[in-house]
Protein backbone atom coordinates (compact mmCIF):
# COMPACT_ATOMS: atom_id res chain seq x y z
CA UNK A 1 0.00 0.00 0.00
CA UNK A 2 1.67 3.34 -0.74
CA UNK A 3 1.57 5.67 1.90
CA UNK A 4 -0.97 8.33 0.26
CA UNK A 5 -3.38 5.29 0.44
CA UNK A 6 -2.57 4.37 4.12
CA UNK A 7 -3.04 8.52 4.91
CA UNK A 8 -6.65 7.79 2.62
CA UNK A 9 -7.48 4.84 4.99
CA UNK A 10 -6.37 6.11 7.92
CA UNK A 11 -8.57 9.79 6.89
CA UNK A 12 -11.91 6.82 6.37
CA UNK A 13 -11.90 5.47 9.96
CA UNK A 14 -10.94 8.93 11.46
CA UNK A 15 -14.20 10.56 9.27
CA UNK A 16 -17.64 10.30 11.16
CA UNK A 17 -20.07 8.56 8.69
CA UNK A 18 -23.31 10.70 8.07
CA UNK A 19 -26.70 10.00 7.10
CA UNK A 20 -29.07 12.47 5.81
CA UNK A 21 -33.09 11.27 6.77
CA UNK A 22 -34.42 13.17 3.55
CA UNK A 23 -38.35 14.12 3.77
CA UNK A 24 -39.88 13.66 -0.07
CA UNK A 25 -43.18 14.95 0.54
CA UNK A 26 -46.23 13.85 -0.57
CA UNK A 27 -46.12 12.33 -3.79
CA UNK A 28 -44.28 13.09 -7.21
CA UNK A 29 -41.51 15.44 -7.35
CA UNK A 30 -42.55 18.64 -7.33
CA UNK A 31 -43.32 18.97 -3.72
CA UNK A 32 -39.79 18.18 -2.76
CA UNK A 33 -37.79 20.98 -1.44
CA UNK A 34 -34.49 22.11 -3.09
CA UNK A 35 -31.98 21.07 -0.51
CA UNK A 36 -33.94 17.55 -0.47
CA UNK A 37 -32.86 17.59 -4.30
CA UNK A 38 -29.38 18.34 -3.25
CA UNK A 39 -29.48 15.72 -0.83
CA UNK A 40 -30.73 12.99 -2.85
CA UNK A 41 -28.43 13.80 -6.03
CA UNK A 42 -25.09 14.01 -3.16
CA UNK A 43 -25.60 10.42 -1.95
CA UNK A 44 -23.89 7.28 -3.39
CA UNK A 45 -26.20 5.40 -1.49
CA UNK A 46 -29.83 5.62 -1.18
CA UNK A 47 -32.23 3.69 1.40
CA UNK A 48 -35.69 3.71 1.68
CA UNK A 49 -39.51 1.81 1.04
CA UNK A 50 -39.43 0.65 -2.31
CA UNK A 51 -42.35 3.27 -3.25
CA UNK A 52 -40.94 5.99 -2.26
CA UNK A 53 -37.58 4.90 -3.73
CA UNK A 54 -39.58 4.76 -6.86
CA UNK A 55 -40.65 8.31 -6.31
CA UNK A 56 -37.37 10.06 -6.41
CA UNK A 57 -35.69 7.52 -8.81
CA UNK A 58 -35.36 10.52 -11.76
CA UNK A 59 -33.61 12.44 -9.08
CA UNK A 60 -30.72 10.55 -7.69
CA UNK A 61 -27.58 9.63 -9.40
CA UNK A 62 -27.62 6.48 -11.92
CA UNK A 63 -25.01 5.16 -10.30
CA UNK A 64 -26.20 5.39 -6.71
CA UNK A 65 -26.57 1.88 -5.30
CA UNK A 66 -30.28 1.51 -3.85
CA UNK A 67 -31.14 -0.36 -0.65
CA UNK A 68 -34.92 -0.95 -1.65
CA UNK A 69 -37.40 -2.63 1.32
CA UNK A 70 -41.00 -3.80 1.99
CA UNK A 71 -43.13 -2.29 4.61
CA UNK A 72 -42.37 -2.32 7.79
CA UNK A 73 -38.41 -2.87 8.04
CA UNK A 74 -37.61 0.56 9.96
CA UNK A 75 -35.36 -0.91 12.22
CA UNK A 76 -33.52 -2.57 9.47
CA UNK A 77 -33.42 -0.17 7.34
CA UNK A 78 -31.86 2.18 9.65
CA UNK A 79 -29.09 -0.10 10.71
CA UNK A 80 -28.02 -1.04 7.21
CA UNK A 81 -27.92 3.37 6.49
CA UNK A 82 -26.20 3.23 9.73
CA UNK A 83 -23.80 0.58 8.30
CA UNK A 84 -23.13 2.00 4.90
CA UNK A 85 -22.45 5.47 6.48
CA UNK A 86 -20.01 4.03 9.53
CA UNK A 87 -18.22 2.76 6.18
CA UNK A 88 -17.82 5.85 4.80
CA UNK A 89 -20.55 5.77 1.90
CA UNK A 90 -22.53 9.29 1.43
CA UNK A 91 -26.12 7.55 2.43
CA UNK A 92 -29.47 9.22 1.71
CA UNK A 93 -32.49 7.17 3.68
CA UNK A 94 -35.74 8.43 2.08
CA UNK A 95 -38.71 9.24 3.85
CA UNK A 96 -42.25 9.95 2.28
CA UNK A 97 -44.02 13.39 3.52
CA UNK A 98 -41.48 14.87 6.30
CA UNK A 99 -39.25 12.56 8.15
CA UNK A 100 -40.26 13.20 11.48
CA UNK A 101 -43.76 12.04 11.02
CA UNK A 102 -44.38 8.82 12.19
CA UNK A 103 -41.28 8.90 9.87
CA UNK A 104 -37.60 7.56 9.42
CA UNK A 105 -35.76 10.28 11.45
CA UNK A 106 -36.55 8.17 14.43
CA UNK A 107 -35.71 4.68 13.63
CA UNK A 108 -32.44 6.36 12.36
CA UNK A 109 -32.00 8.22 15.98
CA UNK A 110 -32.93 5.42 18.13
CA UNK A 111 -31.01 3.14 16.03
CA UNK A 112 -27.61 5.01 16.47
CA UNK A 113 -28.10 5.45 19.95
CA UNK A 114 -28.88 2.11 20.64
CA UNK A 115 -25.67 0.70 18.62
CA UNK A 116 -23.38 3.84 19.86
CA UNK A 117 -22.45 4.57 16.13
CA UNK A 118 -20.19 7.23 15.16
CA UNK A 119 -23.06 8.79 12.63
CA UNK A 120 -24.19 12.20 12.37
CA UNK A 121 -27.49 12.48 11.56
CA UNK A 122 -28.90 14.90 9.47
CA UNK A 123 -33.18 15.77 9.16
CA UNK A 124 -34.02 17.20 5.83
CA UNK A 125 -37.43 18.40 6.62
CA UNK A 126 -40.53 17.93 3.71
CA UNK A 127 -44.00 18.54 3.29
CA UNK A 128 -45.83 16.67 5.75
CA UNK A 129 -49.45 15.34 4.75
CA UNK A 130 -51.35 17.17 7.11
CA UNK A 131 -50.57 20.54 5.24
CA UNK A 132 -50.16 18.84 2.08
CA UNK A 133 -54.03 17.58 2.48
CA UNK A 134 -55.11 20.70 3.78
CA UNK A 135 -54.10 22.59 0.64
CA UNK A 136 -56.21 20.45 -1.17
CA UNK A 137 -59.29 21.07 0.77
CA UNK A 138 -58.84 24.70 1.33
CA UNK A 139 -57.89 26.09 4.99
CA UNK A 140 -58.99 23.33 7.31
CA UNK A 141 -56.13 23.50 9.37
CA UNK A 142 -55.99 27.54 10.17
CA UNK A 143 -56.08 26.68 14.01
CA UNK A 144 -54.68 24.58 16.67
CA UNK A 145 -54.64 21.31 15.26
CA UNK A 146 -53.73 17.86 16.69
CA UNK A 147 -52.00 14.99 14.56
CA UNK A 148 -52.76 11.34 15.59
CA UNK A 149 -52.05 8.06 13.83
CA UNK A 150 -54.16 5.07 13.78
CA UNK A 151 -51.75 2.84 12.98
CA UNK A 152 -52.21 0.30 16.36
CA UNK A 153 -48.93 -1.66 15.93
CA UNK A 154 -46.82 -0.03 18.22
CA UNK A 155 -49.04 2.25 20.27
CA UNK A 156 -51.70 0.35 21.58
CA UNK A 157 -55.50 1.58 20.66
CA UNK A 158 -56.88 2.59 23.90
CA UNK A 159 -53.83 4.93 24.28
CA UNK A 160 -55.29 6.34 20.40
CA UNK A 161 -58.76 6.36 21.39
CA UNK A 162 -57.94 8.44 24.57
CA UNK A 163 -55.65 11.09 22.33
CA UNK A 164 -58.72 11.30 20.09
CA UNK A 165 -60.88 12.05 23.14
CA UNK A 166 -58.44 14.75 24.43
CA UNK A 167 -58.10 16.48 20.90
CA UNK A 168 -61.71 16.35 20.53
CA UNK A 169 -62.10 18.46 24.48
CA UNK A 170 -59.62 20.58 23.24
CA UNK A 171 -61.76 21.47 20.22
CA UNK A 172 -58.95 21.08 18.34
CA UNK A 173 -58.96 20.16 14.42
CA UNK A 174 -58.13 16.37 13.57
CA UNK A 175 -55.83 15.16 11.22
CA UNK A 176 -55.99 11.08 10.96
CA UNK A 177 -52.50 9.38 9.67
CA UNK A 178 -52.57 6.08 8.44
CA UNK A 179 -56.22 6.07 9.09
CA UNK A 180 -57.12 2.70 7.67
CA UNK A 181 -55.62 -0.57 5.74
CA UNK A 182 -58.06 -3.05 4.11
CA UNK A 183 -57.05 -5.57 7.40
CA UNK A 184 -57.36 -2.76 10.11
CA UNK A 185 -60.25 -0.84 10.14
CA UNK A 186 -61.98 -1.48 13.53
CA UNK A 187 -59.25 1.35 14.58
CA UNK A 188 -61.24 4.56 12.60
CA UNK A 189 -64.50 2.71 13.16
CA UNK A 190 -63.98 3.36 17.12
CA UNK A 191 -62.58 6.97 16.44
CA UNK A 192 -65.63 7.90 14.19
CA UNK A 193 -68.19 6.45 17.31
CA UNK A 194 -66.47 8.83 19.35
CA UNK A 195 -65.79 11.78 16.83
CA UNK A 196 -69.99 11.52 16.62
CA UNK A 197 -70.14 11.97 20.34
CA UNK A 198 -68.63 15.01 20.13
CA UNK A 199 -68.81 16.59 17.49
CA UNK A 200 -72.26 17.54 15.10
CA UNK A 201 -73.15 14.94 12.26
CA UNK A 202 -72.58 17.43 10.16
CA UNK A 203 -68.93 18.41 11.02
CA UNK A 204 -67.05 18.68 8.26
CA UNK A 205 -64.38 15.90 7.17
CA UNK A 206 -61.94 16.31 4.30
CA UNK A 207 -60.56 12.72 2.71
CA UNK A 208 -57.24 12.97 0.62
CA UNK A 209 -55.95 10.05 -0.51
CA UNK A 210 -52.61 9.93 -2.77
CA UNK A 211 -51.47 13.51 -3.15
CA UNK A 212 -49.11 14.17 -5.65
CA UNK A 213 -49.71 10.90 -7.05
CA UNK A 214 -51.72 9.25 -9.75
CA UNK A 215 -55.24 8.70 -8.70
CA UNK A 216 -55.24 11.33 -6.40
CA UNK A 217 -58.60 11.93 -5.00
CA UNK A 218 -60.36 14.88 -2.68
CA UNK A 219 -63.49 14.22 -0.91
CA UNK A 220 -64.99 16.93 1.34
CA UNK A 221 -67.97 15.33 3.34
CA UNK A 222 -69.53 15.56 6.60
CA UNK A 223 -69.04 13.27 9.68
CA UNK A 224 -72.41 11.24 9.62
CA UNK A 225 -71.15 10.14 5.87
CA UNK A 226 -67.39 9.46 6.78
CA UNK A 227 -67.56 6.15 6.62
CA UNK A 228 -69.30 6.00 3.22
CA UNK A 229 -66.63 6.68 1.48
CA UNK A 230 -63.56 4.87 0.53
CA UNK A 231 -60.38 5.55 3.33
CA UNK A 232 -57.45 3.47 2.94
CA UNK A 233 -53.68 3.70 3.41
CA UNK A 234 -52.53 6.76 1.15
CA UNK A 235 -55.45 8.78 3.23
CA UNK A 236 -55.52 11.14 4.80
CA UNK A 237 -58.90 12.61 6.99
CA UNK A 238 -59.74 15.66 8.38
CA UNK A 239 -62.21 16.31 11.26
CA UNK A 240 -62.88 19.72 11.31
CA UNK A 241 -63.64 21.36 14.82
CA UNK A 242 -66.89 23.25 16.69
CA UNK A 243 -65.81 26.41 13.83
CA UNK A 244 -65.70 24.60 10.51
CA UNK A 245 -67.56 25.37 7.86
CA UNK A 246 -67.76 24.48 3.96
CA UNK A 247 -67.96 26.69 1.57
CA UNK A 248 -68.01 26.16 -2.38
CA UNK A 249 -66.55 23.01 -2.29
CA UNK A 250 -63.90 23.93 0.37
CA UNK A 251 -63.26 23.45 4.12
CA UNK A 252 -62.22 26.47 6.39
CA UNK A 253 -61.54 26.74 9.79
CA UNK A 254 -61.72 30.36 10.66
CA UNK A 255 -59.05 32.19 12.63
CA UNK A 256 -60.93 34.97 13.91
CA UNK A 257 -59.72 37.75 10.93
CA UNK A 258 -63.84 38.16 10.22
CA UNK A 259 -66.36 38.84 13.65
CA UNK A 260 -69.87 39.56 13.77
CA UNK A 261 -69.15 40.45 9.65
CA UNK A 262 -66.64 42.82 10.52
CA UNK A 263 -62.58 42.60 9.94
CA UNK A 264 -61.01 42.21 12.91
CA UNK A 265 -57.51 43.74 14.07
CA UNK A 266 -56.89 44.24 10.19
CA UNK A 267 -55.41 48.13 10.83
CA UNK A 268 -56.84 50.60 9.26
CA UNK A 269 -53.76 52.46 7.88
CA UNK A 270 -52.66 51.91 4.06
CA UNK A 271 -51.73 48.07 3.86
CA UNK A 272 -50.06 48.27 0.82
CA UNK A 273 -47.00 49.72 -1.57
CA UNK A 274 -45.49 49.28 -4.64
CA UNK A 275 -42.31 47.93 -4.34
CA UNK A 276 -39.76 46.59 -6.68
CA UNK B 1 -61.08 50.06 -30.35
CA UNK B 2 -60.40 47.33 -32.68
CA UNK B 3 -62.44 44.00 -33.14
CA UNK B 4 -59.58 42.44 -31.75
CA UNK B 5 -58.83 43.77 -28.78
CA UNK B 6 -62.79 43.95 -27.77
CA UNK B 7 -62.54 40.16 -28.27
CA UNK B 8 -59.55 40.35 -26.14
CA UNK B 9 -61.48 42.20 -23.43
CA UNK B 10 -64.26 40.67 -23.39
CA UNK B 11 -62.37 36.83 -22.72
CA UNK B 12 -61.01 38.63 -19.96
CA UNK B 13 -64.05 39.85 -18.25
CA UNK B 14 -64.99 35.94 -18.42
CA UNK B 15 -62.11 34.61 -17.61
CA UNK B 16 -61.50 33.63 -13.66
CA UNK B 17 -59.07 35.08 -11.81
CA UNK B 18 -56.64 32.71 -9.66
CA UNK B 19 -54.84 33.27 -6.60
CA UNK B 20 -51.85 30.93 -5.57
CA UNK B 21 -51.12 30.77 -2.17
CA UNK B 22 -47.58 29.64 -2.05
CA UNK B 23 -46.18 28.13 1.27
CA UNK B 24 -42.14 29.60 0.82
CA UNK B 25 -40.99 27.12 3.76
CA UNK B 26 -39.33 28.61 7.10
CA UNK B 27 -36.74 30.43 5.83
CA UNK B 28 -34.39 30.87 3.27
CA UNK B 29 -34.94 29.41 -0.77
CA UNK B 30 -33.86 25.94 0.11
CA UNK B 31 -36.85 25.10 1.52
CA UNK B 32 -39.07 25.51 -0.94
CA UNK B 33 -40.49 22.82 -3.55
CA UNK B 34 -40.16 23.06 -7.26
CA UNK B 35 -43.48 23.68 -7.22
CA UNK B 36 -44.20 26.51 -5.44
CA UNK B 37 -40.73 27.86 -6.72
CA UNK B 38 -43.06 27.45 -10.57
CA UNK B 39 -45.58 29.61 -9.26
CA UNK B 40 -43.58 32.62 -7.99
CA UNK B 41 -41.93 32.82 -11.61
CA UNK B 42 -44.86 32.49 -13.16
CA UNK B 43 -46.84 35.41 -11.68
CA UNK B 44 -46.92 38.90 -12.53
CA UNK B 45 -47.98 39.51 -9.54
CA UNK B 46 -46.66 38.93 -5.76
CA UNK B 47 -48.32 40.15 -3.12
CA UNK B 48 -47.27 39.50 0.83
CA UNK B 49 -45.48 40.55 4.19
CA UNK B 50 -42.52 42.02 3.76
CA UNK B 51 -39.75 39.86 5.09
CA UNK B 52 -41.37 37.03 3.99
CA UNK B 53 -41.29 38.85 -0.09
CA UNK B 54 -37.68 40.15 0.24
CA UNK B 55 -36.66 36.07 1.32
CA UNK B 56 -37.98 35.24 -2.20
CA UNK B 57 -37.34 38.09 -4.18
CA UNK B 58 -33.96 36.01 -6.22
CA UNK B 59 -36.82 33.96 -7.50
CA UNK B 60 -39.58 35.92 -8.83
CA UNK B 61 -39.75 37.68 -12.43
CA UNK B 62 -37.65 40.54 -12.74
CA UNK B 63 -40.66 42.77 -14.10
CA UNK B 64 -43.31 41.02 -11.52
CA UNK B 65 -45.10 44.05 -9.22
CA UNK B 66 -44.61 43.29 -5.92
CA UNK B 67 -47.53 44.24 -2.98
CA UNK B 68 -45.25 44.04 0.01
CA UNK B 69 -46.85 45.26 3.61
CA UNK B 70 -46.19 45.33 7.17
CA UNK B 71 -47.30 42.95 10.20
CA UNK B 72 -51.00 42.51 10.96
CA UNK B 73 -52.72 42.59 7.34
CA UNK B 74 -53.62 39.82 6.39
CA UNK B 75 -57.21 40.72 5.46
CA UNK B 76 -56.33 43.90 3.62
CA UNK B 77 -53.59 41.73 2.02
CA UNK B 78 -56.19 38.85 0.83
CA UNK B 79 -58.33 41.44 -0.63
CA UNK B 80 -55.94 43.13 -2.76
CA UNK B 81 -54.82 39.78 -4.05
CA UNK B 82 -57.87 38.29 -5.14
CA UNK B 83 -58.73 42.38 -6.55
CA UNK B 84 -55.98 41.86 -8.61
CA UNK B 85 -56.77 38.28 -9.78
CA UNK B 86 -60.57 39.41 -10.70
CA UNK B 87 -58.66 42.12 -12.56
CA UNK B 88 -56.55 38.93 -14.74
CA UNK B 89 -53.30 38.95 -13.04
CA UNK B 90 -51.66 36.02 -12.21
CA UNK B 91 -51.26 36.58 -8.59
CA UNK B 92 -49.14 34.67 -6.02
CA UNK B 93 -49.27 35.36 -2.64
CA UNK B 94 -46.27 34.38 -0.27
CA UNK B 95 -46.92 32.93 3.41
CA UNK B 96 -44.42 31.97 5.29
CA UNK B 97 -43.86 27.96 6.39
CA UNK B 98 -47.29 26.46 5.27
CA UNK B 99 -50.19 28.58 3.99
CA UNK B 100 -52.50 26.73 5.63
CA UNK B 101 -50.63 26.57 9.27
CA UNK B 102 -51.62 29.78 10.85
CA UNK B 103 -50.96 31.32 7.16
CA UNK B 104 -52.67 32.99 4.46
CA UNK B 105 -54.88 30.37 3.26
CA UNK B 106 -57.69 31.27 5.57
CA UNK B 107 -57.69 35.16 5.02
CA UNK B 108 -58.01 34.42 1.03
CA UNK B 109 -60.66 31.46 1.49
CA UNK B 110 -62.39 33.63 4.17
CA UNK B 111 -62.46 36.97 1.68
CA UNK B 112 -62.93 35.62 -1.46
CA UNK B 113 -66.51 34.00 -0.01
CA UNK B 114 -67.00 37.10 2.33
CA UNK B 115 -67.04 39.04 -1.25
CA UNK B 116 -68.62 36.55 -3.19
CA UNK B 117 -65.72 36.79 -6.19
CA UNK B 118 -65.65 34.55 -8.85
CA UNK B 119 -61.56 33.99 -8.46
CA UNK B 120 -60.25 30.25 -7.86
CA UNK B 121 -58.21 30.03 -5.22
CA UNK B 122 -55.16 27.16 -5.03
CA UNK B 123 -52.74 26.62 -2.15
CA UNK B 124 -49.63 25.24 -2.55
CA UNK B 125 -48.12 23.89 0.27
CA UNK B 126 -44.91 24.25 1.89
CA UNK B 127 -42.67 23.22 5.02
CA UNK B 128 -44.09 24.40 8.24
CA UNK B 129 -41.98 25.45 11.40
CA UNK B 130 -43.04 22.41 13.05
CA UNK B 131 -40.97 20.04 11.28
CA UNK B 132 -38.63 22.35 9.94
CA UNK B 133 -37.78 22.45 13.87
CA UNK B 134 -38.28 18.56 14.27
CA UNK B 135 -35.76 18.58 11.93
CA UNK B 136 -33.19 20.57 13.48
CA UNK B 137 -33.56 18.72 16.89
CA UNK B 138 -34.02 15.87 15.99
CA UNK B 139 -36.92 13.44 16.10
CA UNK B 140 -39.39 14.88 18.50
CA UNK B 141 -42.53 14.70 16.88
CA UNK B 142 -42.51 10.88 16.31
CA UNK B 143 -46.05 10.37 17.66
CA UNK B 144 -48.81 12.30 17.92
CA UNK B 145 -48.84 16.24 18.43
CA UNK B 146 -50.75 19.03 18.86
CA UNK B 147 -50.14 22.03 17.23
CA UNK B 148 -50.82 25.64 19.36
CA UNK B 149 -51.08 29.42 18.45
CA UNK B 150 -49.61 31.56 21.53
CA UNK B 151 -50.95 34.63 19.59
CA UNK B 152 -53.84 35.76 21.35
CA UNK B 153 -54.96 38.39 19.10
CA UNK B 154 -57.31 36.71 17.64
CA UNK B 155 -58.19 33.71 19.80
CA UNK B 156 -59.25 34.47 23.66
CA UNK B 157 -56.50 33.44 26.17
CA UNK B 158 -58.23 31.20 27.91
CA UNK B 159 -59.29 29.24 25.04
CA UNK B 160 -55.58 28.81 24.42
CA UNK B 161 -54.95 27.44 27.56
CA UNK B 162 -57.92 25.11 27.47
CA UNK B 163 -56.46 23.84 24.34
CA UNK B 164 -52.63 23.18 26.06
CA UNK B 165 -54.11 21.51 29.01
CA UNK B 166 -56.58 18.81 26.73
CA UNK B 167 -53.01 18.47 24.59
CA UNK B 168 -50.86 17.79 27.87
CA UNK B 169 -53.92 15.02 29.35
CA UNK B 170 -53.63 13.48 26.03
CA UNK B 171 -49.84 13.37 26.10
CA UNK B 172 -49.01 14.62 22.81
CA UNK B 173 -46.04 16.48 21.83
CA UNK B 174 -46.56 20.18 22.13
CA UNK B 175 -45.18 22.75 19.29
CA UNK B 176 -46.23 26.33 19.90
CA UNK B 177 -45.97 28.83 17.06
CA UNK B 178 -45.38 32.52 17.74
CA UNK B 179 -44.66 31.71 21.43
CA UNK B 180 -43.95 35.12 22.31
CA UNK B 181 -42.48 38.56 21.71
CA UNK B 182 -41.40 41.52 22.88
CA UNK B 183 -44.71 43.07 24.48
CA UNK B 184 -46.50 39.53 24.60
CA UNK B 185 -44.36 37.61 27.18
CA UNK B 186 -47.53 36.60 29.69
CA UNK B 187 -49.28 33.66 27.47
CA UNK B 188 -45.98 31.81 27.36
CA UNK B 189 -45.36 32.21 31.20
CA UNK B 190 -49.07 31.08 32.01
CA UNK B 191 -48.19 27.84 29.43
CA UNK B 192 -45.31 27.28 31.32
CA UNK B 193 -47.05 27.64 34.29
CA UNK B 194 -49.20 24.38 33.26
CA UNK B 195 -46.96 22.82 31.77
CA UNK B 196 -45.04 22.26 35.10
CA UNK B 197 -48.22 20.95 36.41
CA UNK B 198 -48.18 18.20 33.88
CA UNK B 199 -45.24 17.20 32.96
CA UNK B 200 -42.11 16.12 34.63
CA UNK B 201 -39.44 19.57 35.35
CA UNK B 202 -36.63 17.56 33.15
CA UNK B 203 -38.96 16.75 30.10
CA UNK B 204 -37.40 17.66 26.42
CA UNK B 205 -37.55 21.05 25.62
CA UNK B 206 -36.65 22.29 22.19
CA UNK B 207 -36.45 25.71 21.07
CA UNK B 208 -35.66 26.92 17.26
CA UNK B 209 -35.43 30.04 16.38
CA UNK B 210 -34.98 31.52 12.20
CA UNK B 211 -34.57 28.26 10.79
CA UNK B 212 -32.88 28.63 7.37
CA UNK B 213 -32.12 32.43 8.38
CA UNK B 214 -28.94 34.48 9.04
CA UNK B 215 -29.24 33.93 12.82
CA UNK B 216 -30.47 30.30 13.38
CA UNK B 217 -30.68 28.67 16.78
CA UNK B 218 -31.46 25.39 17.92
CA UNK B 219 -31.49 25.15 21.66
CA UNK B 220 -32.25 21.74 23.62
CA UNK B 221 -33.07 22.34 27.20
CA UNK B 222 -35.34 20.86 29.91
CA UNK B 223 -38.95 22.07 31.09
CA UNK B 224 -38.17 24.05 34.20
CA UNK B 225 -35.21 25.88 32.22
CA UNK B 226 -37.30 26.91 29.19
CA UNK B 227 -37.94 30.74 30.13
CA UNK B 228 -34.16 31.25 30.74
CA UNK B 229 -33.97 31.08 27.17
CA UNK B 230 -34.01 33.41 24.17
CA UNK B 231 -37.49 33.18 23.12
CA UNK B 232 -39.05 35.42 20.07
CA UNK B 233 -41.91 35.43 17.16
CA UNK B 234 -38.96 33.73 14.67
CA UNK B 235 -39.00 30.68 17.43
CA UNK B 236 -40.78 27.19 17.73
CA UNK B 237 -41.27 25.73 20.86
CA UNK B 238 -41.40 21.50 21.15
CA UNK B 239 -42.29 20.07 24.61
CA UNK B 240 -41.80 16.47 24.65
CA UNK B 241 -44.33 13.95 25.85
CA UNK B 242 -43.90 12.14 28.94
CA UNK B 243 -41.65 9.50 26.81
CA UNK B 244 -39.22 12.23 25.19
CA UNK B 245 -35.86 12.09 25.85
CA UNK B 246 -32.82 13.47 25.02
CA UNK B 247 -29.24 11.30 23.28
CA UNK B 248 -26.40 12.69 22.75
CA UNK B 249 -27.74 16.88 21.99
CA UNK B 250 -31.33 15.69 20.37
CA UNK B 251 -34.50 15.01 21.40
CA UNK B 252 -36.52 11.63 20.38
CA UNK B 253 -39.70 10.75 21.35
CA UNK B 254 -39.60 6.82 20.83
CA UNK B 255 -42.19 5.34 19.23
CA UNK B 256 -42.17 1.96 20.26
CA UNK B 257 -39.58 0.33 17.42
CA UNK B 258 -37.44 -1.03 20.54
CA UNK B 259 -39.48 -2.32 23.24
CA UNK B 260 -38.10 -3.93 26.59
CA UNK B 261 -34.54 -3.90 24.47
CA UNK B 262 -35.13 -5.32 21.29
CA UNK B 263 -36.51 -4.01 18.45
CA UNK B 264 -40.45 -4.58 18.06
CA UNK B 265 -42.29 -5.57 14.62
CA UNK B 266 -39.45 -5.56 12.60
CA UNK B 267 -40.16 -8.79 10.52
CA UNK B 268 -36.99 -11.16 10.78
CA UNK B 269 -36.96 -11.82 6.94
CA UNK B 270 -33.92 -10.32 5.36
CA UNK B 271 -35.12 -6.59 4.96
CA UNK B 272 -33.11 -5.18 1.89
CA UNK B 273 -31.81 -5.78 -0.96
CA UNK B 274 -30.04 -4.02 -3.61
CA UNK B 275 -31.59 -2.42 -6.44
CA UNK B 276 -30.14 -0.27 -9.34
Amino acid sequence: MTVAARRSTCKEKDRRGRVTVVGIGPGGIHHITTRAIDELRSADSIVGFGLYVNQIRSIIRPNARVYSSGMGHEIDRASLALELASRGRRVAVVSSGDPGVYGMAGPIIETVNKLRMKVDVVVVPGVTAATASAASLGAPLMTDFAAISLSDLMVPRNKILERVESALKGDFVLVLYNPQSRSRKEPLRLVHKMLMKYRKPNTPIGIVTAYGRAGERTTVTTLVRMLDHEIDMESTVIIGNSSTKIFDGKILTPRGYYSRGQPTRSRTRTPSRTLR
